[in-house]
């Protein structure tokens, strides 16, 4: 497995798209708003939505569109959530109905997300006026892809895109996907948007298995700020076009897919938390010597979602206790006397408590370990063999800018 | 029952007082670190203390000294919580016993608390000094109660104190507390340091009910920034030297003395919120007509505990979309489309959302609603009859400045 180029245009028979149509208040052409992928031959298709109880329309329509397990491509707005507002489910299905005759194709054919303001009533004038000359750009490169990550953007500030290579049955198949995320982002959800693209032939059924395994360990192991969005939603399709003897049961293609597939969305779990509202930097919390991995998690989403935790690491304070503090409100069973954590970074490692108390440690050399753009809290239970690692940010002045009046 | 002054020294036979002995690294000696409360006569007690499963070596020994249910005063320290440091126990038993030789009483007399950074070994020798003029300090009066009050502060900007008066068998009952508590603060848990003295006869068994009871609708529906701490404790002395017969089942006058109880620690409850690290306002989110008093109060708590409805606070934006995300996520069963939201303040009232779905409304009036000190999130689920409040702030830059390096 390699990382290549191309984003959700590396598989075989892609292409994107995106373009500024005018959702976004702001009128500057640049702000792209309106994204699409298509692919030239029908998917197997899956998806994880959020587990909000307020789901935005755009997911039911397309839990709805996705009910056979297949689709052709995904349509997509930022600048507005079409969420809670009159008309909402109206405009999802609207949305669908006019990609699909700006390409020709059905409107059940398409799977549609929405990222932005909640509450407002969607315009879907721009995105009618915009579809043709976005069905006119869609390319089946790089700059396609790059074009489509661009548009799903809202708080984000950085475009997050990736693909891999792998060999399937003497077969290249490759795997792409674009995302967007920074805000509203916490565990036990599809998470914030994000669109992966395959060529490999996979029934729909291991594509949602993989896809649930994966986005367990991945997506839903990040937080930005405890807020899990009522929009968010993770599709893949995958068009059998690297002509891979189809994968239908658990074999060992399935185990190979599934391990690509858990690449990519780990390097795209660590972007979203590293670009997180405000971030300074990314903060892992890897848990060890655990007595069971769903322990582990908790207690490590509990360290990285602790805003005392997130302020610490903003300010390159080694204040080691409320990484305990946090372990200790988890609701996870552990044993405080038993702990051990450690600092870690590209400047060196410092352990900082053991066995639950503290370590005298150089406060400088602390200091320069967590001034790194990437700080791991290293937390070793010393109670079994499992771990798990989640990620997250630093709580910072400009979450606060970002977050105070986004709205208007 | 009426407001008066004295704190915990408004009851007869307590009294109170606070210094500086040098816990705090901070030498100014104005910041007091010390605080004692001492009663006259035996007391009942009770006290409920922190979830958290890594609890400070205090509580335990309170927990231990408090077994069976008598007590004679409490010793308290800011500066260090006596948490995950080499020696806790054994200093937590330690400033009982010092407690105890200052003021001729048994170290099992006394509860004891600490609040202040974790993990570091607290320094008893500036303890042991100031013991006996703490002693020599101890007023009967409001300025006693003042001086405690001061010393069990960290990052509090204002003191926390309260007392109430009520008639109970034909005899004058008082009820006094001071506080502290301005971040790590979080639902369900006995919350931040809170002391409370009544000259009220009642037996050991009453006063835990009652408080068990009130702190679950008023501390534990307070949230600043979703942190549980490890040292969490409220506790309260009851000497009987009212007069008033002994309060031994739940009849009328337990009634009168828990609804006395429940309106002084509202009043706490909504000065902490409101003391909030960094914050600007106080934010109340009031959730009616839910099926379940329960569910109320978890969509309550999640909308306080929201960084994305604190930051938006913080900006004075109408960003009710947020509000309803924050319920989506609570886990308490709801039907989005039934919801009514309304901000208000002393500006006024402005509904923002019916039926689940957003209403046009003037942003200028928002604008001025929100800007006040206080601010209200009333939400109405139109579902049943049961309610509840909690309580929060918003979240500001000076949250994000006092925790990144609150430590050093």
């Amino acid at each position: 497995m390699k990382k290549i180029d191309g984003g959700v245009c590396a598989a075989k028979g892609f292409s994107a798209g995106g373009v500024h149509c005018g959702v976004k208040a702001d009128s500057d052409p640049a702000k792209r708003d309106l994204a699409l992928i298509l692919s030239e031959k029908e998917c197997a298709a899956a998806a994880v939505y959020t587990t909000n109880r307020v789901k935005a329309a755009p997911l039911y329509v397309t839990m709805e569109h996705l009910e056979e397990g297949v689709c052709r491509g995904i349509v997509a707005n930022s600048g507005n959530a079409n969420a809670c507002a009159p008309q909402s489910h109206e405009n999802a299905l609207e949305m669908c109905a006019l990609a699909a005759i700006a390409t020709g194709l059905k409107p059940q054919d398409f799977a549609v997300a929405s990222t932005g303001v909640i509450g407002q009533t969607l315009n879907l004038a721009p995105i009618q006026a915009g579809l043709p000359a976005l069905v006119k750009s869609l390319r089946p490169d790089g700059d396609g892809s790059d074009a489509a990550a661009h548009a799903i953007m809202t708080t984000d500030t950085v475009k997050k895109e990736t693909a891999v290579e792998l060999e399937l049955g003497g077969k290249t198949v490759r795997l792409g996907a674009i995302a967007k995320g920074s805000g509203m982002i916490h565990p036990n959800m599809g998470t914030m948007l994000c669109f992966i693209t395959t060529d490999c032939a996979i029934t729909s059924d291991m594509l949602q298995e993989a896809l649930h395994t994966v986005t367990r360990r991945t997506f839903n192991r990040v937080t930005v700020d405890g807020d899990t969005s009522t929009n968010d939603m993770c599709v893949i399709l995958a068009n059998g076009m690297a002509g891979n003897p189809q994968i239908e049961w658990e074999d060992e293609d399935f185990a190979t897919f599934q391990a690509a597939l858990m690449n990519l969305c780990t390097d795209l779990a660590r972007r979203i938390a590293g670009d997180g509202e405000g971030a300074s930097r990314l903060i892992t919390c890897a848990v060890r010597q655990a007595r069971s991995e769903e322990s582990a998690e908790r207690l490590a989403k509990a360290v990285v979602g602790s805003a005392l935790v997130k302020a610490a690491m903003f300010g390159a304070d080694a204040n080691w206790g409320r990484v305990l503090c946090a372990m200790g409100y988890s609701k996870a069973p552990f044993r405080p006397e038993y702990v051990d954590i450690s600092f870690t970074s590209a400047a060196g490692t410092i352990p900082v408590c053991r066995q639950g108390s503290g370590l005298a440690f150089d406060e400088d050399k602390a200091k320069q370990i967590l001034t790194q753009d990437e700080v791991v809290i290293d937390v070793c239970l010393n109670e079994g063999d499992e771990q798990a690692t989640c990620w997250g940010c630093d709580l910072t002045y400009d979450y606060v800018k970002i977050n105070g009046d986004y709205r208007t």
